[in-house]
């Protein structure tokens, strides 16, 4: 969809945030489901915070989009990445499995490969690769 | 940008279509332009065509589309990607040039080697990573 190709705007959090050619890596699993970004960003916001809410909050993310993503990204494996616990006086938690832990930490992996990848390949054909 | 992700649409020509976790990768040049799929595929479109209207043609996409692209990609490198020939008889012919042809085949390898990525990394992880 070359109409559809737009600047890609990094996570705050990504890994390779502010590195030369950052990716921008979207991968299709079952169904459609797209692992990009955003979903692996979510988990680590959700390991980080402890809640989903508290992981939108902090991605400056609606809860029901968050929500929305979790619910895909429990779809998106045999197993699921988030368990979350009822509301309770402290409100819900939810925390990422162990998949959903190897899920991110696996993304990150892939992401870091590829931009070895394009420093390699595509760094002797251009000095200005962005730093943006 | 979370609520963005969408389902990955690759372009009929790309070298991973159809391939399990086909990525789709946007690489971040100068001036926040970004390389991806799209600008790639269009450059090897005008390599097999012999022109943009013909490229465009062949992918389905708007004649003043195919030249903002071509433009952003004569402005990303320190050479221009593609060269124009005026009108004529047979009306503009355009060309890749010999950097429009590294950089296409440098993101194509960038691409395969992210694919060998995903699945070394991903494929243990998941069962389903999709065809379609």
């Amino acid at each position: 969809m070359p109409g559809k190709i737009k600047a890609a705007k990094r996570p705050a959090s990504s890994k390779v945030s502010g590195e030369r050619g950052c990716p921008r890596l979207r991968i299709g699993l079952r169904d459609g489901l797209i692992l990009g970004p955003g979903k692996v960003e979510l988990l680590e916001a959700i390991e980080q915070e402890g809640s989903i809410s508290g992981a939108a909050r902090s991605m400056g993310m609606s809860y029901r989009r968050a929500w929305l993503l979790v619910d895909a990204l429990n779809r998106m494996f045999d197993k699921p990445a988030v368990l979350t616990s009822p509301g309770g006086l402290r409100g819900g938690g939810a925390e990422i499995t162990d998949l959903g832990k190897d899920v991110a930490a696996a993304y990150r992996r892939i992401e870091d490969r590829t931009l070895v990848a394009i420093r390699e390949e595509l760094g002797p054909l251009s000095k200005d690769i962005d730093l943006k």
